[in-house]
């Protein structure tokens, strides 16, 4: 398969002004926070134990090594909690592991934007404690180290065993390439040798209930070249939702019917599989491993699935903000077009996993609708995940709050008006943390020919191609100038963003294939680009039950929303005025419309034409809403 | 307290072609199929185990007496499946007896309406059936005789017992008035004393977890006139919500705050609750024994309580339809104005006490407001838990259906798209019988010399103050003839229905009061009213977020709704044209409207105008939809 690689985020230097604040914010509030909370020092939130877990587990390993006995716990449920169980036993949930590898993993992309020796130490003491917690046959998992190491791999399908080995190999994988530190590395590896002799074709015949294993296997093979890790992955996506089900075999049951396995991904094989189904953050993870797998293995069936499950999931289940998973029972997809604005479930993690599967598909299929949905999820749904001091966070993004639903109607119980300082599952938080300072990875993919530019912002990357600086002003009048410091011919690719009308090149007769535009480059150049971004009123297909008669605002990549610290309390009795100008103050967007007003107490009264107050509307970019204090938002308005 | 009483149910004939066909399909159809569910003899149905629990604690006190031992089961739970327990345990809900308790008290109403030898001699053997299942002591209860009659009264909070009482005792009633036969109310009674002592002055400081006992109690009261029944009911209602909490100490908790018991309407006292909480069922069914209550004790501080709550769920919580409880999370109340049309609770329970606690109100505040509840209640949300063959029903009862949410959307679960044969918690059914036979008790109120003429049908009603025929075309031409037959002067007050804005009486000079118009009677008189039916567009108060922006069609008492099967798939692409000429064919609505156009398949496009298609709409009254087969339904329209 003809396929195109990611620049290293090593090789990518962000200077613009958003997105260099964003992973400073990242590198000096967001993972020093992240590192207390994962020791249990901060007041008032959560507590984490998952440094706790690992001490623990590294204790109860020397004690073992020196033939001490130590006691067995349970191993029967997803939590642990610290008010009930023994001081010895593990606390939090099955898969608390995961937290501290995406603590290293963020700090790897960090130290490779940003040298920072204490922040290295730190991260150095960390792998020394995960290595300190690794038994001698290379496992690595607290919770059945510290519970019961005899009841290992025994429930793959809810106990998260394989989803935080994934975990602990991409930061094993990150931290060598950001430090050259291969002891991580080296752990992880000897445990994926564990694995890959366990789940052979020999051995265990089953895959993982929260997948992530495949698309870190792959990683894992990219670090070392060592085919097994492919082979690995390769066996758990062919394995996976073929009968009889492993699922059923593990818990001695007979579902009867692929019914239960939705939830995993696990009810059908795998490239039967043409809807996205089930928790969502599971789906693009492992739909991420598929894209990965296939483009090495050459598998075009695997391929044509993950294409068709990418079309299904971005044409019918995402909400305008790259939000995925509608549901909060099982985090889950619904069915196409159920897109409820105040109900949303659009898990941060879910958004971040999209961006994943995106750009493992546009490697495998240079087209910009990949790319556009990247940015569709960083602008929107994944930056409103994190407060703008960095120091809370969103689970849930809801297209619509209404902070009174929230605290007094269960069935928004988990839609929260403010964001966190932790989770009891805190999956989320150090989850943005690895993204937004690994953001130069997604900028840049490249064949031996062609250089693509997916995303825009000002900075220097360097390839074999050519070197090329950057200056960006996409999020402002949509010009960016690439100033290219040629090394060989070369063809550079502008994506052409979804949301631009009119765009323009300083250089002429581009070629223009699958939403990129294409140049060729022979020498040292200088090309402008312009996508005008204009503020437009977006409404939703039809089949969007919950939007008929109604209109987003976006703004280039950014969806605006309405607060109500700007229009008032009751935002659903606004309405956009008919064809309204619209001024921008190079952050939020103001027009005109009108508010209904209250007339009586009656809750039914005959209708009469609704008096109403021309007002106007501000609206400001969506991942912004709530730092001002808790209170109503919308993402939709009547028009 | 100067108070009204109802006409007894018995002095009522109901001549009228609408509601004679529901008391004689309840009579013909209702009532034999409900004996049949009580017995698992429905095929395909949930089943009962009723009437076999009945069997069985019978047979297992008879064992006792003779002093041969039986075994103990658990009696933790809520639910005992029949495929888990041993075949001597108690099976299903711990409320199981109270279905055959409503099913009695449904036959009682019915055979005061017309004779039936048969069904008499079924509900003479479900008596006796009863009566052999009475402890020593007074006490019956399946749940806790069969399963551990130690444990009795051990879990006020949870396990209904006193609920289960209160549908015995107004079972007992209510076949005393309507065959002279006091067998099971004589059972009842000494059940009652057993209360009366256990929980009295020096007893348990206990309450009811789900109320009805209080006004079972006053009904105990009215027939016997044993003032201990009168006294505990206000025992109840007293004690309610004060600190220590009972359910607290019962269940060796410190719940630290109120919050634990508003599903159980204990948070507070009850004098001080102002707003309607918790479980809509407990709610509505504790207030109309308070207003019982207020009424018999002269206690205006607790009738001002239940305006006050009247008033909360009337003017904020209830859906058009007269649905209250909108959220599946506990049955229960929310906040103001979140009234959901796809997420709707509204079980049709809820909307039958409301109906009892609208009647106790109408008794003691001779205001229209509560006999209009009672007509909303009754012809729209109450009657749509019922098909028209009088053999499936409704549990839930929501404004908009859409059949593939139901089935994908966990969060719409609870929600059924087409009638249920039987329930394993089924306590809609057989309320919805007991009420629809008893629909002439609900009809007139008299003090003693003014007659209140609440609700409009053909009948003829007897009273010691005049004989009245009335002939009724209220749901056509809206006129309706009343031939009194007088015996003594008196007054008789009609009420003017809310939706009528057109009434005319034949008879001039009309004193009107709180929505009653009042003539003296001296002699045999003739009065025609007539209170116009327009079809009327309605709009709910601003404040209900989810209907901003549409409205709902009704005439009369009826509110319609659009089906699939008139309007084809997804109602929500529909409009009402403006300023509609409406089309009534004696039932159905026919109007213009549009219908959007589908444009391209692209999940989120610019805004363009909708092109949209005229189309004629047809609404149908509410209360017969999901009458042909499955199908999408919605009660609002955008306007």
């Amino acid at each position: 398969m003809n396929c195109s690689k990611p620049v290293s985020n090593k090789n990518v230097k962000i200077t613009d002004k958003f997105w260099k604040e964003k992973t400073e914010l990242v590198r000096k509030k967001v993972i020093p926070y992240q590192w207390k909370a994962l020791n249990n020092e901060i007041e008032n939130a959560e507590p984490s134990f998952c440094v706790r877990n690992f001490r623990l587990a590294a204790e109860i390993l020397e004690k073992r090594k020196k033939g001490i006995e130590t006691p067995v716990f349970s191993t029967g449920e997803w939590h642990y909690s610290y008010k009930n169980e023994n001081e010895n036993s593990f606390f939090g949930w099955v898969f608390q592991d995961s937290d501290l590898a995406k603590w290293i993993e963020a700090v790897s992309y960090s130290l490779q934007n940003t040298e920072d020796k204490n922040l290295e130490s730190l991260a150095d003491s960390a792998v020394d404690l995960i290595c300190a917690a690794q038994a001698e046959n290379g496992y690595i998992n607290t919770f059945y180290t510290i519970n019961n190491p005899k009841k290992a791999f025994s429930n793959l399908r809810d106990h998260h065993e394989l989803y935080c080995f994934g975990h602990l190999a991409e930061a094993g994988v990150a931290y060598y390439y950001a430090t050259g530190k291969s002891k991580l590395l080296k752990a992880v590896c000897r445990y994926a040798d564990f694995i890959a002799d366990t789940f052979g074709d020999n051995g265990i015949k089953g895959y993982d209930g929260h997948e992530i294993a495949e698309m870190a296997l792959i990683k894992l093979y990219e670090a070392t070249e060592n085919k097994k890790y492919l082979y690995t992955a390769k066996l758990f996506i062919d394995r996976r939702g073929t009968k009889p089900y492993y699922f059923d075999i593990e818990h001695n049951e007979n579902s009867g019917s692929d019914l239960n396995y939705f939830y995993n991904q696990a009810h059908l094989p795998v490239r039967q599989q043409k809807e996205a189904v089930g928790h969502a953050v599971r789906a693009v993870y492992l739909y991420s491993g598929m894209a990965d797998t296939a483009r090495y293995t050459n598998d075009k069936e695997l391929l044509d699935t993950c294409k068709a499950l990418f079309d299904d999931i971005t044409n019918k289940k995402m909400y305008i903000t790259g939000g995925i998973g509608s549901s909060c029972v099982g985090e889950a997809f619904t069915f196409a077009y159920d897109l409820p604005n105040d109900l949303a479930y659009a898990e941060t993690c879910a958004s971040i996993g999209l961006v994943f599967f995106a750009r493992r598909m546009l490697q495998a299929d240079y087209n910009s609708k990949y790319a556009d949905v990247m940015e569709r999820c960083l602008y929107n749904g994944i930056l409103s995940g994190m407060a703008e001091d960095g120091k809370s966070f969103f689970y849930v993004n809801p297209l619509e709050v209404h902070p009174q639903a929230c605290k007094n109607d269960s069935r928004k119980r988990h839609v929260k008006s403010t964001r966190q300082k932790w989770f009891d599952c805190a999956c989320c938080p150090p989850n943005i943390a690895r993204l937004l300072s690994d953001y130069g990875e997604y900028c840049f993919t490249e064949t031996d020919n062609v250089f693509f530019v997916n995303l825009y912002q000002s900075c220097t990357v360097t390839s074999d191609k050519a070197d090329i600086e950057i200056q960006s002003d996409y999020l402002q009048s949509g010009k960016v100038t690439f100033n290219i410091n040629t090394k060989k011919p070369f063809k550079i690719a502008f994506r052409i963003p979804y949301w631009c009308n009119y765009f323009e090149f300083s250089k002429s007769n581009p070629f223009i294939k699958n939403g990129y535009a294409y140049f060729d480059i022979d020498e040292n150049d200088k090309i402008t680009a312009c996508f005008k971004p204009e503020i437009k009123i977006i409404k939703c297909n039809p089949n969007v039950r919950e939007n008929i008669g109604k209109a987003a605002i976006t703004r280039g990549p950014f969806v605006y929303c309405l607060e109500e610290k700007d229009n008032g309390k009751n935002l659903h009795l606004l309405r956009l005025a008919h064809n309204p100008k619209f001024f921008f103050n190079g952050e939020s967007i103001t027009a005109k419309g009108y508010r209904e007003d209250f007339c009586g107490n009656a809750l039914y009264t005959e209708y009469s034409e609704a008096t109403e107050k021309l007002v106007e509307l501000t609206f400001i970019p969506y991942y912004k809403w709530a730092n001002r204090g808790e209170n109503e938002m919308s993402v939709y308005i009547r028009y």
